[in-house]
């Protein structure tokens, strides 16, 4: 009898103790396909933890015929079927390695099988379409080409990315180069994955040829993929083991939406739902489907707000779950130059404002309105977000927070607006080049004011972060920035207009 | 048997393994008053997780009269009686939301109950009353009064916050609007949160009226709230829960003490201390009264320096509980141009320094002696506090620190001076105008001199995170600022004395 | 039974369920010496925490007798046998406090007992003889000679550390205090802790007496202890538990290695290994030796790449153990101006560039190749790390993470160059004084662009944490920096160049 006891006390402290295993039914087993066993007798031994990782997730226990069985609310799973070779065992290695394969410029012959590398979007679509076609028309799934084809933001990745010689004092910019722009706005974007061709490896197994890839490693939520499909699924859900506990935490959107200039992690985690996660969402269960208020988790993370299907503890939905992240907000706060309601499309490089540029609001802030939702939808968009807050707060507390909100933007919209106006100032001035609008001192000044402080602003106030509202980034540096600004124009200006020098023209750079 | 096992597993898996709740002896069960029951028969569905997480927290399980039993260091109620409605019956909604109706101006009819829309420190006084008197002489509790009853103050947060224009190239300032306030500085300091009127809103229960609040929702600790009390214990016992392990994690005061002007939680975060929070504290328990080092925790947390009831295993005590946060320590390191003793009240607005300015320094640094607590509290709050330390320092360790700690005070705020004899000449030679000290370049640089340069040296020095000290906003800055202001001052002299233009007068802005 | 169960259930609640103490043979226990036994009935009254974390820890329950007996991979003890009075028992207060007396100058005679204050390293080395050797030759252990030896460095320490007075508009600086550099660059590089002599001090015992030190305390990881030796043990592994847990944390190396000079546990903590650390860490056992990926841990902390022993789960080295943190990584990417090969010694003030100056490279970045590791070295070390990264990912990501890691490093000393040639053109045109290349605006930001920029690129890379290589630190800094140098040097010149009074001579400062 003690034996028996201690026996599941060993039991007990051999399995971690944490909510995402410990809740809901333990996943079915489920048999290897032949073809994934042969994949992990080499792998296991060459690559251990990503075998053990995929061991320990829901994709390496179930088969999607058992999935499809659960209740609908409850299922993980969108395909109304799926094909038969993938419904009976494990979704291992084989199951997504070999998907699609004709559409895969990356497919090779590997040990006897045809594999690709990269698993697509459009592999996991296999069983989870819904998910699939939601992301597909986000902005996440564009956001390459939401770069690359719109010729004002390329304007300014190369401005930022650009090497910067210096030939007789001033600045010669060359060519960003293909690695720079990977690690840095294409690490997030996402790259074109293309293969360039074959390499021969010698592994442990012998020579091997494997097919060579451009632009990758990259997990980029618009990573365009060697089958043409647009995104990552692991952006969000790494690495093999996919845990839906991982992209519901915040430290998954904290690998892009960061600090300086999409402050949104930085703004939750000192928040008060911030707080109570840190303090006690260990205690949460972050893997239950539907995610329910008051039984799962106590405070909303990032998914809570703009993803998850959430419940109520009798089943009443609450929100419909979706991979098209920019469907549940009506504004959009971060990324251009004033706030504007959400673009219609996720392929935002069609828009054209007034002036005929890529951008969802001219230069004086006015909105390219056809473009973009309408007051209605705005405003369905905006009750539906309240009733996810209502599963905590009152309407009143709820309405009085989206109040403040809605000036905050607007003010910090008309802070942008002022600092414009002084750029504008020094163009006609002669004090600053407008051909290129990102490569001088005055106008990064100008770009801060809203690429990093009036975001901070924003976000500070969507998720009430007064830190980043008032000091980190927020309404100081929107102030200090104009002052910067301000004494910059004058010092240049006085230059010419306080000497008595009076055919002295102004000397821009 | 084995059967037996297993259901004590699963049971074992149903529950969260976190120290919190296994700690301590579990809560009793208490019943609901007939009110509260009411409350909940509607409010179970319309807010779920609000309702939920009153009923994880410890008012939901105990009754004041059960909580009155524990022995004195152990109870977490410091009235000697509570009135008897509330003794038999869990601290529930109708028990905390009805208190002293007649003094809320939010007190409304609410589906045949008499309720207050905000629960204010007076109401909680009726079982916590040592606290709130605490608090209510605590700087914390005058937040709002310690803004706005102070001109020099308020000149800060119109400076921050006001919109400026831009108008011919001058900024042209426009006060600053009453949500801005609300979501920077007041956010933290407290709102006046008013009634203005009644609003119908259409609920699932029909058309039903409720007063309007203005400057809500707002969790500031020196929140005025419709009943004229001051401070709302939800800054940092959230939200229905109130546990006293969230106030106990450094991510409650997190929320307001961050970098750049109050980096507490940050350099908390890098210390040696923050390193153990960080990596073990997952073991730790944050729940027990009184607390206990190297019982229930083993390093400190905001909580155990500032605020907490501390006692050796075997009841010794080592420090008294208070909410008067400021009344442990002997020095003020931050919110002010230099450092100095503790004000003596909470009523910062009162102070006057030589010059009558409402500040606890003079700009020389001078201190407002009168209003200042003396040496000899200042030493006994010094002696106190490394009881503390001692608990895991040895005696000359705590020494050799605290000695580091007040030279590196006292040499952040000589290069405070520094600075504030170069603004002095800016000012002196006409390059900036001294009526307002807060709206130019050189004197915005001047604030960040001592409101965040400096504080980041004197809480890297006090809780020992280096970084702070040295590169994150601390010496570096200190210094690289100076060099910056002394180029600003040096530029817009040159024009004039360099020049042979000796008719052309300074030009300040 | 029930009741047993039961007991089970009370005894399973009363442990802290976590990994670390879950993990592995429970530590046998082991007598105290009666030495150890006298400390504590006094200490445990006078600092219970103290003595609490060192019964928590693995030293208290564990005599070196029976660690020497566990099998070469599992064992934590590296020495082959252990002093015959040390054997048997637990190792306690005086097996540690009474090593090597007579080059202890802190050792003094306190309540019968022959003690030493401060624990060295050498003290350590008496069964742990390998990891102090391997530390004694690290960069860590000389990292106080290696800033206070080299006159570079110290120039630079004296810039950000020195008090500045202001007198006649001039900064005036005043040699740095032993405090400010105590908390600042010596908190982490280590201070010399000295005995200055005996103090009385008053205890609960009566009067005692104890040595006095200087520099104390400090946890820097090159301290000079009393006895000569270099480091402090404690700087990672804290306080008297000393656990492997916590130094394996990144939080550990988070207390120095921070933004935004060594931006290092920043940008890992951003990235998707510190994601999967940050969301299911929890899980995972930090305690066993050897460490396996996939059993053990599920993504990389600092430890794993950069020092733990790792296996994989049938004992297959995959990389040894080290505490020459130094010598794992082939390039040196931060706290100097270019990247550079490793240096093949600790000692790096011993270097000697092609110009004399004791700097891994020359300003025009050309390597002081002749004490650095050359490119076999490179190669070699290089490999054996792609091999950590193939225990979970492909060879084909890992070269191709790489490929991009060496661009990136590339690139960014390309813009140092960048910079470091406008800040020559200064120094040539007279703008500023070469004589002190670290006091001057211009001159600091030019140590910005490679201290704190260049340095977040190449961290930013080398960790996939592209925020930090982009907008917070990175390429985003690397330019606006250079745009704000030419700024300035335009607007010094100017004065001088485009008004028509060609007698007045550059103004240098």
């Amino acid at each position: 009898m003690a034996v028996m006891l201690l026996a599941g006390m060993i039991l007990l402290f051999s399995l971690p103790c944490v909510p995402d295993r410990a809740s809901g039914a333990a996943p079915a087993s489920a048999p290897l396909s032949e073809a994934t066993q042969a994949c992990i007798d080499c792998h296991q031994d060459l690559h251990p933890g990503l075998v053990a990782d995929w061991r320990a997730g829901r994709h390496a226990k179930t088969a999607p015929g058992t999935a499809l069985e659960r209740a609908e609310g409850e299922r993980r799973i969108s395909a109304a079927s799926v094909p038969p070779a993938l419904r009976s065992v494990a979704v291992g290695c084989y199951e997504c390695h070999s998907l699609n394969g004709s559409a895969h410029k990356d497919n090779f012959d590997h040990a006897g099988y045809r594999i690709n590398i990269v698993v697509s979007p459009r592999d996991c679509e296999t069983c989870h379409p819904t998910e699939v076609k939601e992301y597909s028309g986000s902005k996440k799934a564009h956001a390459l080409a939401n770069l690359e084809s719109n010729p004002v933001f390329m304007c300014l990745v190369e401005a930022v990315d650009a090497l910067k010689g210096s030939k007789g004092g001033k600045e010669a910019p060359i060519k960003a180069s293909e690695a720079t722009k990977d690690e840095t706005c294409y690490a997030c974007h996402g790259t074109q994955v293309e293969v360039t061709g074959r390499k021969t490896v010698s592994t442990d197994a012998g020579e091997m040829e494997f097919p060579e890839l451009r632009n990758w490693p990259n997990q980029g939520v618009g990573r365009v993929n060697p089958d043409g499909s647009l995104g990552a699924c692991t952006s969000c859900h790494p690495r093999h083991r996919f845990a839906i506990g991982v992209a519901r935490r915040p430290y998954t959107c904290g690998q892009c939406h960061l600090e300086p200039d999409v402050p949104a992690f930085d703004v939750y985690h000192e928040s008060k739902h911030g707080n109570i996660f840190s303090s006690s969402g260990g205690e949460w269960n972050f893997d239950n489907v539907p995610w329910v208020a008051g039984r799962d988790f106590f405070a909303p993370t990032c998914a809570v707000c703009h993803g998850s299907l959430l419940a109520t503890t009798n089943g009443t939905p609450v929100a419909a779950r979706t991979h098209d992240f920019g469907s549940r907000p009506w504004v959009r706060i971060f990324g251009l130059i004033y706030s504007h309601p959400q673009p219609k499309s996720g392929m935002t490089f069609l828009i054209r404002n007034k002036d005929g540029l890529p951008l969802p609001t001219a230069f004086s802030g006015e909105p390219a309105a056809p473009f973009l939702i309408d007051k209605d939808e705005q405003a369905a968009r905006l009750d539906r977000m309240k009733g996810i807050c209502r599963s905590c707060h009152t309407s009143g507390f709820t309405d009085g927070h989206f109040t403040k909100f809605a000036a905050s933007v607007a003010e910090a919209d008309r802070m942008v607006l002022a600092a414009t106006l002084l750029l504008q100032g020094a163009w006609d001035a002669g004090l600053a080049d407008k051909s290129n609008p990102f490569d001088e001192g005055i106008e990064l000044k100008w770009v801060r004011e809203w690429l990093f402080y009036a975001n901070s602003v924003r976000f500070g106030s969507a998720m009430m972060g007064p830190d980043y509202a008032t000091f980190k980034h927020g309404w100081w540096d929107l102030t200090d920035n104009i002052a910067e600004m301000t004494d910059l124009i004058r010092l240049k200006q006085d230059k010419g207009i306080n000497c008595p020098c009076p055919s002295s023209p102004p000397t821009p750079r």
